[in-house]
């Protein structure tokens, strides 16, 4: 180790969850980090509003400020980690770090989603870094591998299970046959999902984090706003079921894939067949698949959140961030991956654009000619079936009939379903899954 | 893209699957690398002994030298890229482009198992970079993740399946009932495994990429010499088929595990529960689990060979060159992780002070008391007992018995198997496998 090097100082903003486990996994392997970053990292100042509870955490020998943007004003401090979350007072907070010439790591996903084009401008111009290697899939070195370690290929697709409280629900759905409510209920007891779940449930921080992994397979600036986004909550045990005796498994999954005439960008409920490495990824694990031309299909995974895991994620940015300290800006890597100049404009599809296999159940009258009119109407858009089976567990004279379909555009799928829900035969509303094969 | 800056100028010696899939991804996508390294990376000389065949899969604009050492001498070459392999004339060529002051990207894992203290230290003189992703698990980003995005971790074991042919025959042998040299002659016949393929069945080349996994994982130098080795050959069908019973995959592993008192460095058939993930790899697939005390199990999953695959990770590494060639050494990612004078003395265990879980098969005689001795054995020997089974497929008068045990000392396992041996009782060489949980 260098020993004559200065330590590199640390504000670290939050100490929340992720922020206490970020300040315990500095001090712990305090000498093992310095072994491998050449430089000892230290947290100097924590920003905190209940300075009480920060000072049992952090003992005496670190500074703490009631009002975070002390921190990241002061002249001493030369990396602020943001971990206070959300998305307006941390912006100010990140922006103000940024305008006073310091290095930002953040496990923020919302607001580099939403923010993150301006906030990377910002950075560029004062030539300071902005890490977030915790924003997505926890300690899993996820953004390292798509930025740096994947640099040879075209990416085609990324798809990943990147919510672990949806990947625990749905995974104790499966295995014990309970409803959503009752799981989610006991996911919340068990410190699995938060109080208010929305975020989670709907899609929307699987969405954020797909965003920015779009951005740096592709090249594109981040575009949270144009994401599909459509979460569990209307997801039926049955539809599991019947999944499952096809063959497949349904995880909430995030994909992107790039189109000749555009990328894709949606998190949803997927069927993906069951012997597939992510369709066994179970309880509140992560995993990312990212294909590209060159390396083909490589798979991530590990603990998507909690406190020390995602604590590794921030640590290793602040690594990162320390050895490229006093760099030439021109060394390190462009946050989304791509030199900011040569982000391509290729436009987010529109959801009714993208191209998908598809799982519809519909009830029906038990009378001939029923088979015959869906399958002219699939058809007749252009649908080719890959697959029919009628379950067994509609009641008298209506069958339960699932189709999965070949891959087809969106758009043609909807317009059949509306068809299909026209005629007389049909007595439910079309469940409609997408599928993906993940090949 | 900064198209002011020069391109950097490739050497590139040998032409063979992994240097042609090196040129050919370099050019299709020279568009998209350079858009993310801010520079052009070409390869303006190749070295290879047949410079026909050279100059049809070049074409006519790269200089072509039936002597390598011309490039690697060559002043206007940035980067020599070694994919000749072998130890011998590869280990020259490295030392005079070091020597010569060009960084290195190299797939040869034998070179760097075996010289890589050696090289690392030359290179450190010369302030140049030494960069080898594509040595371990092809086009997977393995090194960059332990070496980079798990710096925060104290890492406690690494657990990988970083042999292709090895577990595509495992897979054979366990999905078709077929015994080894069956499917080895077929392997032989698709080009899973080559004409000679001792290095792959015998386990020596996963312990050369072991090895340098250890170093990276421990900061410790590299000592392929230290390393136990147990390939294939010896395996049986029938353990095969009394391991998925008893809910276990036979993997060939490469571990390596810290102890308070050294390191642990094996490679060897390996029982795994067959829920893992990493029991479920198939085929020539690779996959490495990273155990960190701050992230918990991670894995990294993708192709382990192949032109393209390979050829990811050599692209890979030349990005990184590229983006540190002008950079101040410090700046740089130590080669193993860890800043050389920060490497640790850690001893590597010998194999009898391993401590594993066994799995032991051996054919008795069909008596009372016999169970009783056997028992006895091992709890003299300090050896609990985890699960007993009897398997119906032995002989008149005898029985096939295999016992699974808790962890033990395999010191203690050699010598309560010897005692088994003395037993007349006791018909058959005594089978002994190591079994890991991986948790």
């Amino acid at each position: 180790m260098t020993e004559h090097m200065e330590p590199i100082r640390v504000g670290l903003l939050g100490l929340g969850i992720v922020g206490g486990g970020t300040f315990n996994v500095l001090a712990r392997n305090a000498e093992e980090i310095a072994r491998r970053a050449g430089r000892r990292i230290v947290v100097t100042k924590v920003g905190e509003r209940d300075v009480a509870r920060a000072r049992a955490r952090v003992g005496n020998d670190v500074a703490i400020e009631a009002d975070a943007f002390a921190v990241v004003r002061d002249p001493d401090i030369d990396i602020v980690v943001e971990l206070i979350g959300g998305v307006t007072v941390a912006r100010e907070l990140v922006r103000e770090a940024i305008a006073h010439g310091k290095h930002v790591v953040t496990a923020n996903k919302a607001l580099l989603a939403m923010h993150g084009n301006e906030i990377f401008a910002a950075a560029r111009e004062k030539g300071v870094m902005v890490a977030f290697e915790a924003a997505v899939a926890g300690g899993v070195p996820i953004i390292k591998a798509i930025r740096e370690g994947l640099t040879a290929n075209r990416i085609e697709w990324v798809a990943g299970i990147i919510n672990g409280t949806t990947n625990y629900i749905l995974s104790e759905m499966r295995n014990r046959g309970l409803p959503f409510q009752e799981v989610l209920a006991e996911a919340q007891r068990l410190g699995y999902a938060e109080a208010d779940p929305t975020f989670d449930i709907e899609g929307v921080d699987a969405a954020h984090k797909l965003t920015l992994l779009a951005s740096m397979a592709f090249g594109i600036p981040v575009q949270f706003s144009r994401a599909h986004i459509e979460g569990i909550t209307g997801l039926s045990g049955v539809d599991i079921k019947h999944a499952e005796t096809l063959g497949y498994r349904i995880k909430l999954l995030g994909i992107t894939r790039r189109r000749p005439d555009g990328i894709e960008l949606r998190v949803h409920p997927t069927l993906v067949p069951a012997d597939r490495l992510i369709a066994n990824v179970e309880g509140a694990m992560n995993a990312i698949l990212v294909h590209g031309d060159a390396v083909g299909p490589t798979l991530y995974y590990g603990q998507g959140a909690g406190e020390e895991p995602t604590a590794s994620a921030v640590v290793a940015d602040l690594v990162d961030v320390t050895r490229l300290d006093t760099a030439d800006p021109n060394h390190r890597v462009p946050h989304l991956a791509f030199q900011p100049e040569a982000l391509a404009d290729l436009p987010i599809l529109d959801i009714g654009d993208v191209r998908s296999s598809y799982y519809l159940r519909l009830l029906v009258a038990d009378q001939p000619g029923v088979m015959a009119d869906i399958a002219r109407i699939l058809a007749d858009n252009g649908i080719s079936i890959n697959a029919m089976i009628q379950s067994p567990d509609a009641g008298e004279d209506s069958a339960d009939i699932i189709f999965l379909t070949h891959e087809a555009v969106e758009r043609d799928v909807d317009r059949a379903i509306e068809l299909m829900q026209q005629l007389d035969t049909v007595r439910s509303d079309v469940v409609r899954l997408r599928m993906e094969h993940l090949a």
